[in-house]
């Protein structure tokens, strides 16, 4: 194992802190409980946003703190749900009195932690609303899933969740829009290589030289088969098919297309990707209004990349266009 | 060879069309000869920005095209730099009747090619100048270089430059901030793997399993020395050092303070060596005012990092600070 790291324990810890010296005019964060906090957090009247989830995800979910997007997120241990604890500490720094909503990916750990936490600052008077982000068409059931996955559709929940709660919806409104993209969006990948976790120091799975597997969840989690070694085409049509079938894209309809990076990926393969399911989707009347193409939702250094389309209406448009100002997403700002 | 690719002689023609159709908001791309251009471009009265230089290496160049950054960049085969046409036709296509200036990475080929294409510009009554960036401290000569290699210390040239231009600068005030910004800025890099070139189709290099190469160039090409595998501590010390010393850094003084990810290195990585260099150059007395983590100038999917230092004052400041859009670097627009 080769990784730019000291000791495997303090891996997040030393990780956060070079993050939080680095941005520091956005964000700041707590040692222990380990938490990422928006600088100017709580935000008198507005609804305070917290996501977290294991690490390994990197931009996810630190990358999103900030003005237009997550009030604060709670990194856990490498592929490991926070515990309730810095969740709840959380939640108290970003309560500025218009209750808070809590983004869990569908994970078993992250929305036992959640609901934990959630009944906590409920004891303590806050109001917490929850949404599960369930994006990944691949699996029903998984290794560590009740139903479907939540995977790199999370960035535009927080994003369009985060610009209705800037501009000063109410926790009802914020829910209600986060739960609007949920309904509207649906993500496959694909591995091309297997990653590493610091402390058990060797690859998580095996795939052979000429293997990829397709469906592939964000932990190394297995996905719907393996196949031979195919064309940036042919596994994109594999990819786009599955969740063109399930999100029922309709010609006339409007898209955001999300090409994401699992790590490892040149961004230049990203956008080969990007390109050929672009001309799909434009070939059969769907029009590609909005796109983001890059490493946002990861895991670690593995290879390979997965594809979310957002069905937009004209509300979810103007909230993806809203300013945004964090580490991994900014603009207008 | 696992890539998402699909002919490698198709490779950077299918990229660079994905990308142009995910930016059409910033910028256009010609096919033939192949370049990609600004979208508002020739501005009339502004200095034309062009750089370029061998695919591979993305986002550098195209990734820096738009408003507060360059006009136009020139990507060549993978590893292999661009020749004189495409250059010559990018020169045309910004050249807004203030001058256009090259900011060239100083290998022989594009040094060359650049060399050619002002010339056969300035047959046509353009007035061209250029720069030659020169930032890694590595080596003095090495396998495509007479002199030192230009790497990610590229971004902050192009960067700075590019705000020069946006201002109003005339042809010799941007290319004397450019030249300003060289002078001032040093970097070295680290490879933990190789990378592999699409039509070579195996790794350009080999490193054990327990090995490292200290100063390797963003073509594998040899550094200093191959060491064993360390702590990120011990790496980004080596790194800094050399760039410290080189750059004869002093107490009081100002800096940027940019880690860079070759392309396969988790961002959570690049946040602990950044975390250990700041604090390396805080306990010398040095100011680390600003601060740039990512990945934006990459080996395709090599894993290591590079840490650059740029010398800064109150105009580089300001014109670092000053808006840009573009796709892998957005701020304030």
């Amino acid at each position: 194992m080769k990784k730019l790291i000291n000791r495997s324990a303090d891996v997040v810890a030393e990780s956060v802190a070079g993050f939080a010296a680095a941005h520091a005019d956005i964000l700041r964060a707590s040692a222990d409980p380990l938490f990422v906090v928006r600088a100017e957090a709580p935000v008198a009247g507005k609804v305070g946003l917290v996501s977290g989830g294991g690490s390994g995800h990197e931009p996810l979910h630190i990358g999103f703190v900030g003005r237009g997007m997550l009030d604060a997120a709670v990194p856990g241990a490498v592929f490991t749900s926070p515990t309730p604890d810095p969740i709840l500490a959380a939640t108290r720094a970003v309560d500025g009195g218009a209750g808070v909503l809590h983004i869990v990916k569908n994970y078993t750990g992250d929305v036992l932690n959640f609901e934990t936490a959630a009944e906590l600052a409920a004891m303590e008077g806050l109001t917490v609303q929850s949404v599960v982000v369930n994006d990944d068409v691949a699996v029903e059931d998984s290794l560590y899933t009740a139903g479907r996955r939540g995977v790199a559709g999370t960035v535009l929940v927080e994003k369009i969740a985060g610009a209705a709660a800037e501009r000063g919806d109410d926790l009802g409104g914020v829910a209600g829009v986060a739960q609007h993209v949920i309904d509207n969006v649906r993500s496959m990948g694909v591995a091309l290589t297997a990653c590493t976790v610091p402390h058990a120091g060797r690859p998580s799975f095996e795939l052979e030289d000429d293997e990829i597997e397709i469906g592939i969840g964000i932990h190394g989690e297995p996905g719907r088969h393996r196949v031979p070694m195919a064309s940036a085409d042919a596994i994109t049509d594999q990819l786009l098919d599955a969740v063109v079938a399930d999100l029922r894209v309709h010609a006339g309809e409007r898209v955001l297309l999300f090409v994401n990076g699992m790590g490892g990926t040149p961004l230049s393969e990203l956008y080969i990707v990007y390109g050929h399911a672009r001309k799909r989707l434009e070939e059969a009347g769907v029009v590609v209004a909005r796109s983001l193409v890059g490493t946002f939702v990861t895991s670690l250094e593995m290879q390979g990349c997965s594809l979310t389309v957002l069905r937009l209406d004209d509300a979810l448009t103007a909230l993806w266009d809203a300013p945004v100002h964090t580490a991994a997403l900014r603009r207008g700002i």
